[in-house]
């Protein structure tokens, strides 16, 4: 799931919007199944189903006494299976829309301080404010994403995101010391943040308190954003709802053969690895989704910040000052 | 309901998500299905439908009118009653999510409360400001969960959270005395926080107008978020909406092995056993999270506040203050 | 509908949750069904489509040309029909979720009101702040649930919710006979609270112009919250919805024993009777929810800001004043 | 569709809910289907369909190739189409009860307007402000729902709104003249709101400025609500949605006689009407409360605003001041 | 989909609810469907899928080892693969209008900018503000719909959306040079519109600070639905929910033949045509209106905030001034 090359790992432009709603998607999504990532996550399982219902086929075609029941219960019980499978990737996705708007909340109102902080703050004020709203999306990210260490350290799925180095490269050695080492990393930044403010309005030419009082708007949604997505991260669709949704269907994988062998014959394992593919890829599904910041494409949006700061820098420095 | 192990009474890690979606998640809850709180809830209806269908099954074998219906009303209601089961679990889901954002939003409101403290008002109104802050969040705890208290002191369900002791320690004795006497004993805690931004406003060097108005916004939040979780609390979903779906599971489930003897024959309990299995399960997944305070991990909630406000007391008292 | 007994007519208890969630509820519910008012109501309806269908199956049991059709449009329709009912009840659902949320943020409102009044304002305008905050729920509940009457007046459901004279005593009999003759009352209630903020602010010792502005907040609240719980009281979901599925449910329960006939003879008059129980069920559930106002626990929800009012009142002018 | 009698065309009272609610509407509406505009409109198609599966059963019964299929393809297309037009309907739902939503918060910040330029605005001002008040709700239902012209003087569905002689009565012939002839009426007026509020803040004794803010929040709150229904009314479900969902309802119904032939014999001829009238009717709801301008009791609501002016002016100007 | 007849691309007036709600629409649908791009677009698959059925049947017509297993497979797997595709239709439905609402608050905002720089700005600076609007919804539909470029001019499909010329002439050449080579071009003219509050409050004759406040909302409200409308062009559904969905979809049509021949013979030629129609038709109509600024009528959109300012600037120089 941390792979770079995962789709939704990066922005969509309008070149890949053509591509994903050309007419050609149906014959080529079928043929280039085995890059899929749901595909190849849940090979196993589907394998392990298809290997049983060949078993039982085999058993039925050559044993006397054969093992088969009637379809009725698992056609009564295929309507609500369905229903559960869905909604259940359905409140996956409600999650990671949630968690993109969050994420969206945090580039957008660090984006709206740098507005601010290089309009209206006076000149001196303005790298402090603008390293420390940098260094809230970093430290944001340590703590939603810290990525995986593995014993082996050649196995290619090792990976972590460096907040240390990337948060001293931004604060200096002093503050991001103190940043790094406090439980909840994110409130301290938010604390400093509001020191920047309180500074701007004690300055000899001091910011309108309005603009104070927006820059402090600004602290308190980047706080709901980024407790918003450590809640996500935090609290997963009950449990209880996604072990029951998979423990019902892997009974009703199993002992589908059984019911399949009156009708179908040997025919049922094909039949059987057909259903289990479209079935546990729906679970699957909604399993990978359901934490938004594992999935989402961090990195670009992390970077959106940075340029706006680049931009808004020179903007303030440069000879070119169209708007005056 | 109340046991420290249940699953979602705990926060989410990075490795608690990793073990959660990995694929060997349905064959390792497959057979850790005893663990289950739904499995082990459920069993004592599961097994009396299957006693009944068994005795149904014993019946039909021997004695010789056999009782059989044909399997049209249970096929043409099959559908109904899915929708009806899963809908109604699902609003179960939106009251959780909801209640999870309640709690956060008094988790969040409160930290704001202690940034916005911490960094604005005289240093000597602190101290009561964060006492009383503490203060609202054990007291709505002790509102909407109070826990049990069973007659036998060895049940070992017994269990009451201590409201007493824990406002006590934060308020001292008098404070205490007053706020648990109350009948809203949040709204009493609220009016406290306001007299705390009144004595700020009024302080030789007051606090700007605009803080304390984000401060009444704080409260006034506190105040939102506390009584939208009682609102979950005191009214559940339409118990006659309820009542109407168990009942009418409840009645589908016991006329179905006379629907199934004629096209199943005795194999029909083990069927009547998976298809209560997998109903009743729905059914009492969303009861289980119709009432989202008794299933939030509130116990850590609740800590993220005691820590922030000891980080940012150290903050201010500490030897490093980095930020200047 | 307006019985005291209605369950969803007083909070639930921690005591009414581990009722509500004990494992025994699937046969106590099944046990005590005829006390269920959805029962109650809708078994007539029920009754007639028994009888019908008795009468077809006695019929074809004895008359020659047998009327039976097959069974496949009832199939067809079953999950256009389901959908139909689910959906339907599930948009009730929403508009009762709505519905207390108004109710909900009334109360917490007229409490924010509370707090600010008695906390901010000069003594000598409290009494009247407070006093119209209470004539606010109470005009508003006037308007939204009346109560009926009967011509008959040993009729047991004749009732009726005397707004009169409890706006009289809360008012005072002039300022109440002028709100009882307006048109729209809770509006006429709203000016006054606005001209109670106008004199606080014109007060020797005014209050801060950013309390006068919340104190308007709050109306604007209140007053949303009033026109929202009237929105949903003067306009239901569209009948023509309503009257739709009603109808097709009716036509496809009066010609199912036809289609039952063939595939299960006079068994079919049992089985016609279950599915329209569950049925009929699902839409009598959607339409006894569709009206929040009738069927939410107004009075507990007004004595909450009464009980705020009188706590509050108690604290300013009691001996303990615990929190200076 | 602009029928007056239209059933929500007028808003629910108590009595009306207690008709709605009663147990023998499941009768009362089977009875009185021939009155239900929804049945007028689909009768047409249901019926065509109907004649066109008399034909099937008529070349059926005498030629000798019977034209019939099996029934898998409706079956297997069923729940797909089922889906398919239950959520379109509900998706038109949501837009109507978002439409409320628009046209209630119209007629609250009018009366938000009302309330607060009636408390605070020098008595000079208030003329024009409720004025131009009123204006804003004619011109934006002038905009949303024109009336239709026939060519016909003596069609009786021809009927126009006539904006041009109430604005004119409102506003005066001069100003009124200004806001009919520009493209944008709403905006005009909201300017005109803007220039009261400027005014108000001028004046010798001027409006507190916190005044002044809030009335521009309402002025920005009805702009908001004027886009929001105009969004609705400029843009419906996407219509190739609606194609699609009524091509594959035609087609499926269509070819229904072939299929049930086999099952039903000429016996089909009822049933293919019923399945029609039960499918189209889900679909003709969708698109009949697909655009709410056009269905919601717009007069009434227009009403409220003029009735509150009247109060408020006569509050004003009355003899009885109860609330000093 | 950038064809200008695309019949989402303009808004819909009274007329065309009236056409659209016309109960002919049954049958005219019916009769242009090779009208609808929806059937335009997925006619290559579902012929692709009809010779394929073909083949199996004229193999098994003729062939001796018939292809053929039983449908219960294709049953089973009905309803889920139902609810799949219309859940996804459905999400992107909920894209479509959220990306309506974000287009609807960037006209509704830069109105209100409009309207409050005219009646509350010093006439010298109002030319910049309203170039500098003007400039921000040009700027930003060149960043989310820049059309597409073909290699080959002649295609007919080539089309561009001429971002250089049009903010050229709107603010002119050194400061267009200066928008355009940005970065995030939308937080560059959001920038210079704070400049232009900044020069507004400095002015000799300053706005009142409220006003300032006010138009930093409508800032952060541009910038708000700027970046929501930018979220969902970047991050589409997951794909591979809509792969999974496709793939599913095909595996199901193209072994539908063999499930169908014991059943249907020959005929299933045209029912697997007719039922990949249906089913590709869902699947299409979703990928189509997932991305909300490929298809929403942009220009007309962007045409009403140049209508606004020509009525305001006349409104302000023309003689009548009706509103004194």
């Amino acid at each position: 799931l941390t792979s770079a090359s995962h789709s939704i790992s990066s922005f969509f432009s309008a070149d890949d919007w053509e591509y994903h709603q050309s007419a050609e998607r149906y014959f080529r999504n079928l043929i280039n199944v085995s890059e899929s990532t749901v595909y190849r996550r849940i090979l196993a399982p589907c394998l392990m189903i298809t290997a049983f219902s060949a078993l039982v086929a085999f058993y039925n075609s050559f044993a006397l006494p054969t093992l088969a029941f009637a379809l009725a219960p698992h056609t009564l019980l295929g309507s609500a299976l369905s229903l559960l499978l869905v909604f259940r990737t359905n409140a996956s996705y409600g999650r990671l829309v949630e968690g993109r708007r969050m994420w969206g909340a945090v580039v957008r109102n660090a984006r709206e301080w740098v507005r601010l902080t290089t309009v209206y703050f006076p000149e001196e004020l303005q790298p402090e404010a603008l390293a420390f709203i940098q260094a809230f999306a970093i430290v944001l990210k340590g703590q939603l994403r810290p990525g995986r260490t593995r014993s082996d350290p050649k196995d290619l799925t090792r990976c972590r995101y460096d907040v240390q180095s990337k948060v001293r490269k931004v604060l200096g050695p002093e503050a991001a010391a103190y940043v790094l080492r406090a439980r909840n990393g994110p409130g301290v930044v938010a604390r400093a943040l509001s020191r920047n403010v309180i500074k701007a309005v004690q300055w000899p030419a001091p910011i309108p308190f309005w603009v104070a009082q927006r820059c402090e708007d600004i602290i308190t949604e980047l706080v709901n954003a980024a407790s918003g997505a450590d809640r996500l991260f935090q609290t997963p669709i009950p449990v209880s709802y996604t072990r029951h949704t998979s423990r019902s269907l892997m009974l009703w994988l199993l002992t589908l053969p059984f019911a399949l062998w009156p009708v179908m014959g040997p025919s049922l394992v094909p039949a059987c690895f057909f259903v289990a593919y479209v079935l546990i890829g729906i679970d699957e599904l909604g399993v990978q989704i359901e934490e938004p910041s594992a999935i989402l494409p961090l990195v670009p949006l992390l970077n959106k910040i940075r340029f706006e700061i680049q931009t808004a820098v020179r903007e303030r420095t440069g000879s070119l000052n169209y708007a005056t």
